[in-house]
């Protein structure tokens, strides 16, 4: 499995991975998701993969391979992200449907692109197997890849358009902790990109390992903080138990 | 859809349930999923139902009517909580296994079964569509029933088989907040259950509409507090970046 997220701010760009790939639980890798394409100075592009490793190495491999050739359409020659996104669909759609003619099994992927193109604003888009895709919202400014729901009602809580990019990128990285607690098949290393908006030079990139101490030092104040917040949650003894006449007795 | 959590703790359980069913967004009813039987004064059961509502109102009825008519294998004749939990299973295969030879649709719908019968441990049962059955652990003294990701963080990270009744309760109410925050498919009254050990008595059963004032403080205390603490996660400004040769650049 995998969980990805991508968040678009006022501010810029927040792009988070996990590290883990697996093909039945004995065959558990450690592959990065998250792919940059620098070779434009016009341009920043990060691109998440989440689905069959075949098919986003191929996909991945196809889409580098259409820069270096310099072919008419391609990663630096498309001028708006939702070209780009499209362009991406494309690839990946061509990319499942030849394995799946050869053999009838769908390696099916999805993909997040995250970016900005010099004179536009940044943006995400989530594109499916089916290569049509959807871009966040100021409602919702996030998208999800992979083992989204235990992460995502923090998410829910703290992200708007104005949130700044280092209170993202902790958002972020509670999402991936509690995924981590809950799902085994989602596993770090942890790799996080931050894009500050207009930048157009390298974005910060981290990595962090299972031993981080940044990242242990969340997990625990996290943890620390929940636990103060139960333990002073308001007492219902004083609410009132129904009657029996009011619920499903025999 | 449907979320239901069961808890089994040392000092008894704690039972709760939405109550909104769905067939397509706009067929949206509530429904009690809560069934309790008390015809025995010698156990205490409660059936929590969770799928296809013809399947669950139809196995609900069923038992009824097997008590009713002193059926040689009811809810009141057999003396362990696992037979009970087996015989929910027959029920519910064959009502599954009718209108799937019928028509080929499977109206599928799981169970859990909580409760305690004189002489042995309280105990809590969920019961699959296939009428098989599993229990809770030590380790994990839960069992969730439908929509189970977004509320399953919380419960992970604050219950054990000593955590108090009134705290599993309130940990239940925080977990059914989460989740009717993320999926517009759940939804309230909520109604809970608190069976203390060894008591056989009628349980304390309550319910919670949207606005009651216990369930918004819960809400908002939460959210205050989560806030807070989102507010004081330390600061990753010294956290070094990649350089460019350790990420996927191209």
């Amino acid at each position: 499995m995998t969980y990805c997220i991508g968040i678009s701010l006022d501010a810029g760009l927040v792009l988070t991975s996990d590290s883990r790939t697996n093909a039945g639980i004995d065959h558990v890798s450690t592959y990065s998701k998250m792919h940059r394409c620098e070779t434009n100075p016009d341009r920043c592009l990060v691109i998440l993969s989440a689905g069959n490793l075949a098919t986003t190495q191929g996909v991945i491999q196809q889409v580098r391979r259409d820069v270096q050739e310099g072919q008419p359409r391609n990663l630096n020659t498309l001028n708006y992200l939702a070209d780009i996104a499209e362009y991406l669909g494309d690839v990946l759609v061509n990319k499942i449907r030849k394995h799946t003619e050869q053999t009838g099994f769908v390696p099916d992927a999805t993909l997040m692109l995250g970016g900005q193109v010099h004179g536009r604003n940044p943006n995400m888009y989530m594109i499916y197997p089916q290569g049509n895709y959807i871009s966040t919202s100021d409602e919702t400014p996030y998208l999800q890849l992979g083992e989204s729901k235990y992460g995502k009602p923090v998410l829910d809580r703290f992200l708007t358009r104005e949130t700044s990019l280092e209170d993202a990128a902790i958002c972020s990285l509670i999402s991936m902790d509690s995924t981590m607690k809950s799902n085994a098949s989602v596993g770090p290393p942890i790799e996080m990109l931050i894009y500050p908006r207009d930048q157009f030079r390298t974005p910060r990139h981290y990595k962090f390992e299972a031993e981080d101490p940044y990242l242990i030092a969340i997990r625990h104040e996290w943890a620390n903080h929940l636990n103060r917040a139960f333990r002073s949650m308001p007492r219902f003894e004083g609410h009132h138990p129904l009657s029996n006449g009011d619920v499903n007795i025999f």
